[in-house]
């Protein structure tokens, strides 16, 4: 790419990236985001797949199109009230572009421009997935693969800027890259009554406190060591005032694990544990699960070939095997079903300080060209 | 009493009763109520001492006037629905006389048009105390005794119609009878954080589930086998969602205990088991303790006196060596103070099924004259 | 009696008592100590009934004999090294009366030499029940019922010396006055393995722990708070090594309660506590009772009549409504077939400071000769 | 290498490998070890150095002698009885080679022949250590370092048979391989006392079970999840019989970690948890660590160096990237003063199937010549 090019792209995905931020919509609710989209797929013959909206769906042919690539950006803001001065903030109270998909979007968008301007170059076939609802359930990426997105494609890869990763450096690594995530509800049913008489009771709140710390010994002794697993409880409730009993305990929580065996025998365990306390303290109890995501498990082919792009565009310096993380992803969906690969693209330095999710976060658009040359990279190298 | 008096006295005691069944008031608010007693009192001659409403002392000099006797109902309706179809039933929604309180009144303002009217008779000085706030914190006992109700009181009765005994038995017991309780919240300080990320946070939840644990070794372990109390968490609450572990959770319950002995005890323990744990696991907790209401403790020889009263107004088989309970009465205040005892009117059978509280609970008015005549022969005999 | 035959029963009394404590023996060891009784009892001739070594039962009939009164002592001397420099200690190393059973047997064996040498005045037959092994499982007292000790006694009585009531004082109450004692067996089955890999077992140390934390909420939340009760754990093995995961774990322990229907709610509970805390955590489990005695349950009539015995040879002053213990007695099984009473006989102050099993324990000798008059007086008085 | 001269170094590997299977001696007691391996090295004119016995470290001056290199063996049987008939079975009831250090030492023992025979290849120094007590504490690498085996050397490289690894595979990894390990005891002091009187007292036993349950939760909420650790408690041993709580408890367990900072936090962590939870029940604790070994921590360059020689000799299919495994070993000392690496040699398959430290364990011979040649390589090609 020339200067002058490279400029020209780069101003082009700002202006798209602060448009995204500054109008920001939430999972599901992406139907302006998903607009502004399709227009300029459109402006650039990019032909509009048929899907639920507010996901877009593009679609280019290749010049031999005898494979077919899918590269994947997600759509969705936060229920998060920005804080800080700059210029483009959100406007929209309470809603903003904190996990940073306002410029995985700018970059998809952008890379589509320029293969659409270059389509002579590129052999397989492209589809763009732009994909509502990453960040909660149900998963838009379900979604568009119950629909058939998948259909035909050969590998899908998908980037995350990412503020844990330095600046310069894009991470990947084959195999479970990011947890599963399953919420679950632990609902105990007791018997209630009056405080001052707690034989003629059954407590549940005392048999939620054992369920509490029985859970923890599924981390501690049922789960490999070496194998990463989290199961926390982020909400209980049960009762109304000092001196009655209540009939009933909700435990709310969810379960993360960087394998589906380790996933399964958490889930398997949680179920003996419930039953298992409930019966030995005369209560009864159940555990539902629900909105699971697979663990991001890179394909490993696929991961050497974006290794292979990474060096090649940018050097080996750039390149890290990054580890694991326990955050999710709903790339999982496609991954489950098809080869790819999902890569970190670093941004963390004094331009994006704040975690993901923070009112403070913000992306460091200086990161965005180098994405969007991966991007491009791999739709002309993939055979 | 002839039969024709008997029969006034009653017909009149019922006309209050419902009365005040029908005009339920919750604590701290029973000011018509206490206009209703107060307008009778008068009616009777009876001097109104000044107190602070909605509670009502009335004052009777007596003939020789060198003992004063307090004698004392309970005034207070609860937050509970009535059911059934009773003809006098609650006319105010979502509240009633669910304890019996309304009877209580009836009893001790009959009591006084029947002193008041042969005061010629009374030998001792009466104070009839219609209290406010029973069932509630801030004590309406410990307001009027901070008030001076009981300076230059020598002794204090008071009734209760109770349910668990069965009409036909007066209950009574020397030293404690009824339990003390203290209602406590305790607040557990920890670090919220992201579910998946529990190694940055202090799970206050968790914390919580062990100190529920440890709290029951206090009864277990801590407190004399022989010395009955109770622990009783009523409720529970921390954290908004799945995901994201909260910063603190607060559990509010309630300790009873037959003797200050151990109620202290477990308060000590209490307090240890919440530092302890808390500095344990690397939170913060504390514990506040208020509302306290002390055991009821009968005096031995008012004990003593009303089981003789008892004994020669009914005949030996009614008095009952009651068995303490669990549950708690502000008159428990009073007997702090001063000589005393408490009685339980028996009333469980046909026309009393249901326990205190219940929306099915109703006196059995049967039982009211001998309540009546009851309070008759201590203000006869008292010296 | 005259001053001068006091004077020779307490001299008497004496000379057994010291010969006992001189003489220990263990718990269905008490060869020597039946051998002493048989000879005593034959010298005066009271017959000697047929029952399995080394209890011994005497019989006297009575002038009327239309009922029959049993009088019971238990023989047994404890494990314990007896400290303190008396001149009559005990010349059994490691054993000794500290317990007080030498009184009892001196007490029994001295009114029965009253009782014979007054027989024209005894109305009632007698049966003099000196029992074996009180201390230990299996109890003497289930020994001799089933060989039929108690057929055709109307009712027996026994006393207990007792150190924690004062000199001068004798205790009894109706009802529960002693607590039911029952031993427990848990054993854990787990799944042994390399400590490093906890995965790949089922860890019983972990399992038991929990189980000995919901053991307390079977105390503290499922018995009513007014009944007392007690589960003690006094022993816990598992393991042998820093690194490896035992397959087994097994605690030891007493259950204790005042009434059967207690009992038999806690070792309900606790089997359902160890069956579902195992299932709830992959171990099986399984909880093993014995050895049990039920509580001393004093019969009602029968109390009173030895209240009224009380009374008379001592006055009301003596006489004193014992609370009930925690401590356990197998008399309790003779008042579970059969109407009767214990008392204690209080001793407590300068002479016997140090309780019952403490090496330094000694009873108060004083005392024996109003135990002594305490069963003449029964035998003679009962009808 | 010739066939006929590795059929030769084969053979003669074998032979020293069945000698010390059949020979085998206690952590600490290698002496007779010891005389085989310093008798075997003179004969190859290696100089002995002089450190304590039983552990023998050889020296061979290189021709260029700028860089010196050692190379490590471990010497120690295990208490573990051999099962199954092979011909050259332990001659030493109870005692065996169950993890494979024979055949470490008959690698290092017939390299140091090659390497002798062949000095005027080797330019660097070569440290031969044949080092004592690798399973048990106190560490024999530990004491060596103390005595100065470092001293001088420039890197270190040990191997391990290693059945879980397919036969075939050298396994390495750059960073954490092997995990840390420390031994613990945990000692509670409560109060002992009757179990009929538990208020009495302060229950170790009660106490532990509630500092085991939180020891659970530093796994699963302190430590990083991606930070594998474990916390195993092996033993635990409390009282002495069913109706007296003891005095004290203990525990006994490990703690097992990747990295540096989790051993720390975890040792922090467990201090506060017996001191907050004994404190919190008015017991006194104290846990004592000892026998600590870091984890086994490869350097960067060593770790490349020696894929390097893998890949060189063996080709790229016999290299893998091993994960990490939670056992131990001392070797992680030297590793922790110098660089170096650990290397596992697969030989999991037909002929060893069972684990390391089972009675059925066996090495496959037939590894042996590669890790022969794995040595010599790196002492070839070090510089």
């Amino acid at each position: 790419m020339m200067a002058a090019e490279y400029k020209q792209i780069m101003d082009l995905a700002i202006v798209h990236r602060r448009y995204f931020h500054q109008n920001p919509e939430l999972s599901g609710q992406e139907f302006e985001t998903a607009r502004y989209i399709k227009k300029h797929l459109q402006e650039l013959n990019i032909e509009i797949l048929d899907y639920e909206e507010p996901s877009v769906v593009g679609y280019l042919k290749g010049t031999d199109g005898k494979s077919t690539l899918a590269l994947r950006a997600d759509m969705d803001a936060l229920p998060v009230m920005e804080e800080g001065d700059k210029s483009y903030r959100s406007q929209i109270p309470g809603v903003s572009h904190a996990c940073g998909h306002d410029g995985h979007m700018a970059i998809l968008l952008t890379a589509a421009k320029w293969l659409s301007e270059n389509r002579h170059e590129v052999r397989p076939n492209i589809v763009f997935i732009f994909q509502s609802s990453e960040e909660m359930s149900p998963s838009g990426a379900d979604s568009l693969i119950k629909q058939g997105v998948l259909d035909g494609v050969d590998a899908i890869f998908g980037i995350h800027l990412w503020q844990p990763l330095q600046k310069g450096k894009m991470g990947i690594r084959s195999g479970a890259m990011m947890a599963s995530v399953d919420d679950f509800c632990i609902t105990i049913k007791g018997k209630g009554g009056h405080g001052a008489l707690p034989h003629e009771t059954i407590d549940p709140i005392y048999v939620s406190s054992q369920i509490i710390g029985a859970l923890q010994s599924i981390i501690s002794r049922r789960v490999n060591p070496l194998d990463p697993a989290v199961i926390s409880i982020g909400k209980i409730e049960s009762g109304t005032s000092y001196n009655i009993i209540p009939e009933e305990a909700s435990m709310y929580g969810a379960v993360r694990a960087l394998s589906n065996e380790t996933r399964n025998l958490i889930g398997k365990e949680m179920k003996n544990v419930v039953e298992g306390i409930c019966s030995s303290l005369g209560a009864s109890g159940r555990i539902d699960m629900f909105g699971g995501l697979p663990p991001v498990i890179n394909e490993k082919v696929m991961t050497h070939f974006a290794e292979e792009m990474i060096e090649t565009a940018f050097g080996a310096d750039v390149l890290v095997e990054t580890e694991p993380v326990m955050a999710s992803e709903d790339f999982s969906c496609y991954l489950e079903q098809q080869k790819g690969a999902f890569i970190f693209v670093g941004m963390g330095g004094e331009k994006s300080q704040y975690p993901h999710h923070h009112p403070m976060f913000d992306i460091d658009e200086d990161v965005i060209p180098a994405a969007i040359t991966l991007l491009k990279k791999i739709a002309l190298e993939f055979d």
